[in-house]
């Protein structure tokens, strides 16, 4: 598996498959195009040695707080998923913004798997905000500090 | 008319006017909340004397692009257009990133109105993209240089 920093170019094989790899959820709009032209520093591709597309990660550092950085959207095709691809991404993210010290995401708290997998990766659940995204739709936002 | 940077407690009301200040199209999904928390010194809400949402914008400098900067999303009240606010916000942009000589940003080519404006703000029609955001959905490339 190669782990690779992300290009305009792969946009489009990403934003095809999002809503697929969510299950059916709409997803695809929630993911604009420019991560992968704006923040390509901190934004991840995953391609088997076919050249598929495995998995994906998208972040950036944040420009409000100089000591932080923000994990937006990662994916891993659901038959490539429990082999570590995601961790694999995140600790790339991690070495990608070494200068900074706090790294956070939010996901669902319906997503128990996903609270799970970054309690696993050393986030703390600093709280549930039952109206974050303005759409009644609860997270939980997630930080991890070194 | 007032004009400050975003805060994240103005996301729910912007969020919840995006789709009618669009015509209905369904476009809050592309606006996640964090703009609002993580590129405030690039991001503006203009209001009204009353306190009353009248227009915002949402922009970044880019993280690949040392000389760069983007505007991914703006919007004016319908009822307050034709006065200027859009030309002021962008003016706004134009100064927090004033250590940036290229302010680049996308519209669609049927947005006769939106290409118009840009060019009226210096921007130049770089190219067409027809499949830009993977929909199948052309954009115009807007590019402004100083």
């Amino acid at each position: 598996m190669l782990i690779r920093h992300a290009e305009p170019a792969d946009y489009a094989r990403v934003h095809a498959v999002i809503d697929e790899w969510w299950g059916g959820r709409a997803m695809s709009a929630m993911l604009p195009k420019l991560f992968f032209v704006h923040f390509r520093d901190t934004s991840f591709v995953a391609e088997d040695e076919d050249g598929a597309l495995a998995a994906f990660l998208c972040g950036f550092r944040s420009q409000t707080f100089d000591d932080e950085a923000y994990i937006h959207f990662v994916g891993v095709d659901p038959a490539r998923r429990e082999a570590g691809l995601g961790r694999s991404l995140y600790e790339r993210f991690f070495a990608a913004v070494g200068d900074r010290s706090v790294v956070r995401a939010v996901t669902s708290p319906l997503n128990e798997r996903s609270v799970a997998f970054h309690k696993a990766l050393g986030f703390d659940v600093e709280r549930v905000d039952p109206d974050y995204d303005g759409r009644g739709e609860a997270r939980v936002l997630l930080c991890r500090r070194r």
